[in-house]
């Protein structure tokens, strides 16, 4: 079977991010990197466990070491420290040490509250993750970030931790929802926008056999985010510059995720949305032209995203706003796109972003049920 | 002001120790770590905030920064999730972002649960540490060991993660409990005993001024020791090999801690008296001569901290040391003693450290209160 690598390149934390069909049961993937485990633990969901850890755990049992199995509830309302906790108890009741290699079977948020564990397990054990979303393959995947949220904000508490390596099986993909696929073009959608117009534009054209889950289309879709990701965060691991610009639509979209209550809206969703105002506000500060966004806005609809904002009031907004972990001394910061395959981060004034927000329908306080479909 | 500085050589992660009389109230040491700063949030506890909170304020108002305030209970029993949370939420209440600088004003505790809390804050803030006490001082504050404790095992969660600058203030030593000061000598001894016989012999001739807190005899003890764990964690950041040796009267010491309930004793007297443990096991596996043995164990009692064992029964030794961080597959991994002033880490059996336990009259389960000032 074809398989591509896009290597991560971070000095004594590079890895390989391992791309193709059928990967999580190749044995000679996982063998390299445990070589010096004293045992597994894998973490999955309720999920995600009957679809493929029989899988896993046979290609593992080839390396012949203890395997411990954590399976945590599914969705992101659990992506918390009750959660976290919960792994930490089950890794020193089954005496996992230093030398345990953890395993991360699931999408974002099961990589997310892995990679923390792994961070911070006895200060410190490696792990691989399995992404099993697209979502998670072309975004969490790369670039570390790991964390849990906080009532008072998404993502608050985290670190930056490196994977061992990466196995992101796209044939997996196909069996996704639609809802949970779309989600995930939201962030090859957004890799595009801001770094590469040529992957835009092919994206555009492919647009019909990404939502198809075509794989030769969706191998060629992740590698290339992935890429491009890889090469952001080469430049800038711990986000001191450069790396921020990942963040386009994500000011917007985690004040959505939080005000909707985290799992309302899929990530992707919100992200999705978000892009589309930052896109508007790109146009109302002058970056952008409004063709670009209208070409922007047209794709997440062709790629079946919310664009038009949750009436959640303008105020819980801005609140929210600055509460991003962007925001500097209460200034809000925003990615916005200067073209298509181009952006920059630049403090917004809370007017700015009141306009845009009234401009796309959000003015009131209201607050009632949103369904992403029909946004 | 006489004042030294022992530098942490980390690469991009190097910081000053600064140590001397009176520091806390110098703006000049603070002002260069300030200076990106969009805020100050100094996390103390309500034991030390009467004592040297309005000095360290007056020292950061120089910078003209917002300040933010928070003050934890006291003692390691609340080293834990629950401490660590409160201080996230009232960084996020208070708006704390990406450049707010941390300071950890207080002991040991304060210091792992700051430190833990900048790694983790929206992944990642800079944090200065002010540690209090003499433990602290020479043992926290060198190697970016940060964490909280699990009901299952001492710092089993945490973070290795460097502060931007140590300030100790060796005048304020005088005023801590004798039981507290002794506590910290005993990671003096035990840095002497397993890099450099000289400043053992040093201790030893200086044991009485140390125990008054003879100033200049304290600055030097502070200095050296600070060198020498500087020079280790140089060597080995993330404690790969030589690091681990810092751990001589750990693995016993833990097992005290967490078997007696955190906070019984202070965690130099359980090191203390895990120092005599492993020495007196170093002697029976062949490494250590009976002589250099005694002499440790002289000089610990000189130190007024506990040579003898509390019984909390064998079998609780074995299962709370097979959870030590160095612990391998199940396999105990002790430091032991080659002679005063070299050490090295070794698998050690179950058998083995029965019989030096049983030696050292711990042979029932049984489990009563202890006083470590009869010990």
């Amino acid at each position: 079977m074809a398989i591509t690598t896009v290597q991560v390149h971070l000095g004594p934390r590079a890895y390989p991010i391992h791309i193709g069909a059928d990967l999580i049961s190749r044995a000679d993937l996982y063998a390299p990197h445990l070589q010096g485990a004293s045992s597994i633990a894998m973490v999955t969901n309720t999920t995600v466990e009957p679809l493929y850890a029989q899988r896993v755990r046979a290609a593992l049992a080839a390396s012949g070491k203890r395997l411990i199995q954590i399976v945590l509830p599914d969705g992101e309302a659990y992506k918390n420290w009750e959660t976290l906790n919960a792994i930490f108890e089950q890794l020193l009741r089954a005496r996992a040490d230093r030398a345990t290699m953890l395993i991360a079977l699931g999408g974002g948020v099961v990589g997310d509250m892995t990679g923390f564990a792994a961070a911070c397990y006895m200060r410190g054990v490696p792990f691989i993750q399995i992404p099993t979303t697209l979502l998670a393959q072309v975004d969490a995947s790369v670039g570390g970030k790991t964390g849990i949220n906080h009532r008072l904000g998404k993502n608050m508490i985290g670190a930056f931790y490196q994977p061992s390596a990466v196995i992101a099986d796209t044939r997996g993909l196909r069996t996704l929802p639609e809802r949970e696929r779309c989600a995930g073009l939201s962030e090859v959608i957004k890799t595009a926008a801001i770094a590469d117009c040529v992957f835009f534009e092919w994206i555009e054209a492919q647009i019909e056999a990404l939502r198809a889950c075509d794989e030769t289309a969706m191998i060629e879709a992740v590698r290339r985010a992935c890429e491009i990701k890889a090469r952001i965060v080469a430049a800038d691991e711990r986000e001191r510059g450069m790396r921020a610009l990942l963040n386009f639509g994500h000011t917007f979209g985690h004040a959505i995720e939080a005000g909707l209550g985290y799992g309302q809206w899929l990530h992707g969703e919100a992200v999705g949305c978000g892009m589309a105002l930052a896109a508007d506000l790109s146009v109302r500060l002058g970056h952008l032209d409004e063709a670009a966004r209208a070409r922007l806005a047209r794709l997440l609809q062709a790629a079946r995203l919310p664009v038009r904002a949750p009436a959640l009031g303008a105020d819980r907004y801005i609140d929210l706003m600055r509460s991003d972990k962007k925001a500097n001394a209460g200034q809000i910061h925003c990615i916005v796109l200067k073209r298509l395959g181009e952006a920059l981060m630049t403090p917004v004034s809370v007017a700015d972003v009141k306009v845009c927000l009234e401009a796309n329908g959000v003015s009131t306080s209201e607050q009632r049920e949103y369904d992403p479909r029909i946004y």
